[in-house]
C-alpha cells in the first residue's frame, strides 16, 4: 500500500458548489425532497402509507420518559419497517449538508427538536433503536441477520457526524457515541459477547466516519471486528438463527449466505456476489479498514472485488444488480437490460465504495465509476422536478412488457411518488447534497480532482490553505477552468483526472501549453502555485459509439451512443415504437444541440440511422433474406432524463 | 363452414406405423415409458415419489365396497396432487394405443384389472374420482376452479374410448358414461345445477370423443355447455369462490381470470392468453363443437386464436407458452428464447388444436403446425432412450444462467426422471403412441395425408375400404412414396400436404409427371384410382436459414437453421462455450451427412461461420470497432436429440 499517494476527500463544508448542472440537483434536493421527506417521515403526505417514523421515537420516548407526552397514543406500536428508523437518519444527513449549502435556520431548528426527540428515546445503556426500545429490548441484538439494528446504527452514525460537521452541535454525535459504546459491549470478539456483524452494511463504513472525527481507536476496532469476523465459521447468521429461533428467508436459495456476504470470509470473497447495495457498502467499508490498517490483504480483496464490478458486472449507466432475485448481483458478463434490478440505492453505494478506492490510490478507474454512476444511473433514480423516484433503472424498457411480463413486474415505467420502503429517495438526497465532497481530495503534498463541478473550494495541501476554484459547462461541453488561490505561492502536486471518455484533451496553464506528467489517469502539475494561476483544460468531448465486451451475451451486437460521461438513449417519444428495430448503423454525422427548453435544459445528440422494415405479410418466420431498412432520424437524450414526458419504449443499446 | 373439406382423422386402429423415425418414439414409449410409468402409478420407483395413484384407487373402491380389500391401510388418505387420477388415465390411453401397434396380453390383463379396481371405486351414481371419494363426497363440485374433477373426467373419457377402440371392451367406457350422467345432473344451464365448467380444460374434447361414439347428443350438449358458459358473466369462478371459501391463486395477477380462458366468453377471446395447456386444450374443445354444431361465430373465434397464436406467440420449434408465470402464454411477438416456458405438454395441446382445425379445412397452416410441434417440440421433451423427459424446452440455454439467475430457474440444463406434477411424461407417450392417426383424414369423396409416416393404412372414402401405404425415409429425406389399394377402382380426390417449408417439389404419379391442383397447401388428385397406383413426391429439402418477423424483439437480427421439418440447434459439445458470439454469415455451403451412430441416427447440418473474437484487454465497454471474426466450423444437430450428451449451452438462433 502506497501511502504516498492516499488522500483524504474533503468535506461538504470545505467546498461551495455553485455548478449549473449539479446545482439544479441540489435545488431539487433542498428544495423538493427534504421538504417532502419531512412530511412524509411525519405522516403528512396525503394519500402516502405513513411513515410511522418520527412517531415511532416519540414513543419511544414517551416510554423511556414517562414524564414526556408528545400525545402518541400508548396502544399503538411500532409501524413501518423494522428499518424505519434509518429513514430519519437519512433525512438528517441530507437536511445537514443541505444547511452547509444553504443556510436554513427554520431548516436547523426542526433538525434540533427532532434530535431531541431522538435523545429522549435513548435508553441509559446508550441503546437506540425504535424498533426494540417499543416492541421489548429483551429482544435486541436476537437478529442481526434482518432487523438492521445495526444498519440504523450506521445510518444514525452517518447522519449524527454529517450534522455535527454542518454546524459543530455534538449532542446526536455524542448520543451516537454511546449507542456505539453500547453495541461494543453487546457484540465483539471478546468471550461473552455476540461474535455478529451487520445483517444489511453499512455500520463498518460509519464508524470509520465516526473514527475520522473522534480518533477513538474503539471506532477503528468495532469496524474492522464487523469486517474481520463477517463470513467466518461458524456463520453467525447460521448460529443465531437457530439459537432465536429466527426464520431463513433464503434457506433454500443459491444466495442462502452470499445474500448479506456473510457465507466465508471477506478477504475469500472475489467475486461480487448477493444483494448489491449491501455488498457495496461492505465494500466501502472494507476500503476504510484496509487504508486505515493497512491491511494488504483486505485492499487486494477490494481491488479484485472493484475490479470484478467495473469489469464484469457493471451497466455502461454504472448501475450494479442485475437480478431482481434477492436485488443482488448474478454472473459474470450477465447483463440483462430489461429485467434488471440496478437500484438507485446500489449505484450510490458503488460511489460509495469507488470513492474510497480512489482515496487509497487516485486512480482513473475508481473515479471513472464514480462519474458513470453520478451522470446516469444515480440522478435517473429522480425526476426532473425532484417529486418521484426509480427504485430500478433498467436500460431497455417495453411498457407492455411491465404489465404482461412478471420478469418485469418490478420495472416500473414511470418514477413513483414514495415507496413503502423508502430507501432510494433519500439516500439520493443524502448523496446529491454532498456531491461537493466527490470534487477534490487531498493529501501532505498533493491535491486531486475527480470531478468536475462548479465550485469554489478550500482544501489544505501540507497544511496550506489553498482555494480552488473550478469553472464549466460540463457535462455539456468540455471546457473546465481551475484556478488557484493559495494565499501566496505554495508548492504542492496538483492532479486532475482525464476522464476514461477522453481520447485527446488540450491543457493550458495561464493560457500557455504546460508539460504534465500522465500517472494512472490523472494529469500531474507539480509545482509552485500562485495566486491567480489557472489552468484550463478542454476535454474533447465528441458522440461516441461504445460496445461491450463480447463476453457480454446481451449486448451482442449493439452500441450505445455516449458522449462525455453522459450515456444516451432512445426515448418512444421521440422515437416512435418499436426501438429494437432501430439501428444504427455507420453513421458519423451526429448532431449535437443545447436545448434550454427541453427537460429543464440538456443536450441532445441526433443522427441518422436506419430502421427496418415490416414485411409485406403477417408470417412469423421466412427464409432470412436481406433486411430492408428505411433512414430514420434519430433524437437521443441523456439517460438520466427518461420517463420525464410520459410512459414510452426506452432503449440505450441500439443494434449495430 | 364448408361442410364438403371437412374430414375425419382416422383412429389409431386404422394404421399400422412401421416408419423409422416415429417407430423408434413409439418403440421407447412402448419398451421404457408405458413400463416406467406402470411402475411409477404403483409406488415402486426407487428413489422416487410416490404416485400413489394406483393406491388411490384401490382405497377408493374400498370404501367404496368395503367388503374388498386391496390390503390399503385404511389411515392412510389420498396422495399426491389433486389432479393425480389423471395420470392413470393418460397411462391407460397411452397403453391402449400401444396395445393397438404392439398386441400384448400381459398388458391387456393389466389394464383389465386395473379397470376393475377403477370400476370398484365409481359411486351408486356414477361419481369416479378418488380425491373425493377419499375425502368426502360431500365437497365434490365445490372447487370445480382448481380441483380438476373435470380434468380427471376429460382423461378418463380419452383412455376409456381409446381402451373401447383398442379392444372393443366397454368397461371403462361404460362407467364413464356414467360418470358423465352423474356430472351432467350437478353442472348445466338447467336451474338448481351449477352454471360452471372445468378449470383446466380437457372435459370439452374428451366428451366429443366420447360422443363420436355414442352419438348420444348429451355428451355433445355437455360439451357445448362447457364452452358457452366459460366467462359469461356473473363469473363461475368468482362466485365459487365466494360461495365456497375457496381461495384464489391468482387474485392480484394480471391473469386473474383469464389464467383459466374464464375471463370473458370463448368467442370474445381472440388472443390466446393464460395457462397454455390449458387454453389449447380449451380451443381444441372449441373447435370440435364448433365443427359439429355448424358454429360459425365458434369457428371465427378458433380461426383467430390459431392465427394469433401460430402468427404471434409461437416459438420456430412449436413451442408456446412464453412465460413460466402461470406457465402462461405473454403477448403478441413476444419470444424470448431463455426464460420461455414451453411445456412438453402444451405443443402436444397445441397439435390437438391443429388437428381439429385441420378437420374442419385441409388448410396447410394447421398440419404445418402439427409437423412442426411433432418433430421439434413434442419429442425434444423424452430423452433419446426414453427414461428422462423435459417439462420446459427453451431455445437456449446457459447452464450458468439456470444455476445462478432465477429468472432460468424453471429451465433443467438436463432432462429429468419423473416429475411430482407428471403431466408430460404421459402426455408424450399418447400422443407418440397415436401418432398414425394423425397422418390421414377422410370424408365422403376424400382423403387428405397430412403427415409423412410409413404407415399400412386403411380409409374409407364413401365407404369404400382403401388401403394407403406410405414408404419414406423422412425428414432426412424428402422422398415419399403412397401407394393405393382399394380393392379394384374407386373414384375420390387423393390431397397431400406441401409443407410450407418446401419451396419445390416433384410428384409423379405411377412414374409419370401429373397435374395435380394445388389448394391451401395440399395438392389435390381427382381420379378413379386403381389397385397399384403409386404417387412419388420428392420435396426439395435443403438447409435453409430462417428469420423472425421484426416484430420479435427477441430474434432480431438472428437467424436458425432449418431442414425440412426439423429445427437444429448448436449444442456446446460440438461448438464449445459462448455460442452467442456465432455468427451464421452469408454461407450457403451447407453440409447434411447422415451419422447412424449419433444420437440414435440423425442428419447433422455443418457449415463454416465466424466466431468474433475476444478483446486484447479486459475492458467492459470500448468506442465501437468493426468486430473482428475468426472462421468457425459449425455442427447443428436436430433440435428435439439436444441435452442428450450432458449439460452444456445450446442455441436455436444464432446471429446473422
Amino acid at each position: 500500500m502506497d501511502a504516498s499517494i492516499q488522500s483524504e476527500f474533503i468535506r461538504p463544508r470545505d467546498i461551495a458548489v455553485n455548478d449549473s448542472f449539479w446545482g439544479a440537483f441540489m435545488e431539487r434536493v433542498r428544495g423538493n425532497v427534504i421538504p417532502y421527506q419531512w412530511k412524509a417521515l411525519n405522516d403528512e403526505v396525503p394519500g402516502a402509507e405513513p411513515s410511522y417514523c418520527i412517531r415511532n421515537f416519540k414513543l419511544a420516548a414517551e416510554l423511556t420518559h414517562p414524564e414526556l407526552d408528545y400525545g402518541v397514543p400508548r396502544d399503538i406500536g411500532f409501524g413501518g419497517m423494522v428499518f424505519q428508523d434509518s429513514d430519519l437518519a437519512k433525512w438528517i444527513e441530507a437536511a445537514a449538508y443541505s444547511l452547509v449549502w444553504h443556510p436554513d435556520a427554520g431548516l436547523e431548528k426542526i433538525l434540533d427538536e427532532t434530535i431531541d426527540i431522538i435523545c429522549n428515546a435513548q435508553q441509559d445503556d446508550g441503546y437506540l433503536d425504535s424498533y426494540y426500545i417499543i416492541n421489548g429490548l429483551e429482544k435486541r441484538f436476537t437478529n442481526l441477520k434482518d432487523n438492521h439494528e445495526l444498519y440504523c446504527l450506521g445510518h444514525f452514525i452517518e447522519g449524527a457526524v454529517a450534522y455535527y460537521e454542518a454546524t459543530g452541535k455534538r449532542k446526536l454525535m455524542d448520543a451516537l457515541i454511546r449507542y456505539v459504546d453500547c453495541v461494543d459491549t453487546h457484540i465483539g470478539a471478546e468471550e461473552g459477547k455476540l461474535h455478529g456483524y451487520p445483517g444489511h452494511e453499512i455500520a463498518e463504513m460509519a464508524l470509520i466516519r465516526l473514527y475520522a472525527v473522534t480518533k477513538d481507536q474503539k471506532h477503528l476496532k468495532l469496524a474492522k471486528y464487523f469486517i474481520d469476523q463477517r463470513g467466518r465459521q461458524p456463520l453467525y447468521f447460521e448460529e443465531e438463527t437457530t439459537r432465536n429461533g429466527n426464520t431463513f428467508y433464503w434457506k433454500d436459495s443459491f444466495v442462502k449466505y452470499q445474500y448479506y456476504q456473510a457465507g466465508k470470509p471477506v478477504r475469500d470473497q472475489h467475486v461480487a456476489e448477493g444483494h448489491a447495495v449491501r455488498a457495496v457498502y461492505l465494500y466501502s467499508g472494507m476500503a476504510d479498514v484496509a487504508r486505515l490498517t493497512e491491511d494488504e490483504e483486505l485492499l487486494s480483496a477490494c481491488r479484485e472485488l472493484f475490479a470484478n464490478i467495473s469489469k464484469k458486472q457493471m451497466y455502461i449507466t454504472g448501475a450494479i444488480g442485475q437480478s431482481a432475485y434477492g436485488e443482488a448481483f448474478s454472473y459474470d458478463y450477465d447483463l440483462p437490460n430489461d429485467t434488471v434490478y440496478a437500484e438507485t440505492c446500489a449505484a450510490i453505494g458503488l460511489a460509495f465504495f469507488a470513492r474510497r478506492m480512489a482515496s487509497i490510490a487516485p486512480r482513473g478507474e475508481y473515479a471513472d465509476v464514480i462519474e458513470r454512476t453520478f451522470f446516469n444511473s444515480i440522478i435517473s433514480g429522480m425526476a426532473l422536478d425532484g417529486k418521484s423516484f426509480f427504485y430500478v433503472n433498467p436500460l431497455e424498457v417495453l411498457p407492455e412488457a411491465s404489465l404482461k411480463d412478471r420478469r418485469m413486474r418490478h420495472v416500473k415505467i414511470e418514477r413513483q411518488k414514495w415507496f413503502g420502503c423508502a430507501c432510494c429517495p433519500p439516500n439520493l438526497a443524502r448523496i446529491l447534497a454532498s456531491i461537493g465532497s466527490y470534487v477534490h481530495s487531498v493529501n501532505s503534498s498533493s491535491v486531486y480532482t475527480h470531478l468536475y463541478v462548479g465550485s469554489e473550494a478550500k482544501v489544505s495541501p501540507g497544511g496550506r490553505d489553498v482555494k480552488i476554484k473550478i469553472e464549466t459547462k460540463y457535462p455539456w461541453e468540455g471546457q473546465v477552468d481551475i484556478s488557484f488561490s493559495p494565499g501566496g505561492k505554495a508548492v504542492f502536486t496538483y492532479g486532475f483526472r482525464i476522464p476514461g471518455w477522453c481520447k485527446s484533451c488540450t491543457v493550458k496553464l495561464n493560457g500557455d501549453d504546460v508539460k504534465y506528467t500522465l500517472r494512472d489517469g490523472y494529469a500531474l502539475l507539480s509545482r509552485e502555485w500562485a495566486d491567480g494561476d489557472r489552468i484550463t483544460v478542454v476535454f474533447d468531448m465528441p458522440v461516441n459509439l461504445v460496445e461491450t465486451n463480447p463476453h457480454v451475451r446481451d449486448n451482442s451486437g449493439r452500441v450505445a451512443v455516449t458522449r462525455g460521461p453522459l450515456v444516451y438513449c432512445l426515448e418512444e417519444k421521440d422515437n416512435g415504437k418499436e426501438l429494437f428495430k432501430l439501428h444504427a448503423g455507420k453513421t458519423q454525422d451526429f448532431r449535437v444541440k443545447y436545448q434550454k427548453d427541453l427537460l429543464e435544459g440538456l443536450c441532445t445528440v441526433s443522427f441518422t440511422g436506419k430502421k427496418e422494415k415490416d414485411w409485406e405479410d403477417d408470417a412469423l418466420y421466412r427464409s432470412s433474406a436481406e433486411a430492408v431498412y428505411e433512414d430514420k432520424e434519430f433524437l437521443l437524450i441523456p439517460y438520466y432524463a427518461w420517463a420525464n414526458r410520459g410512459a414510452g419504449e426506452m432503449t440505450v443499446w441500439i443494434h449495430k
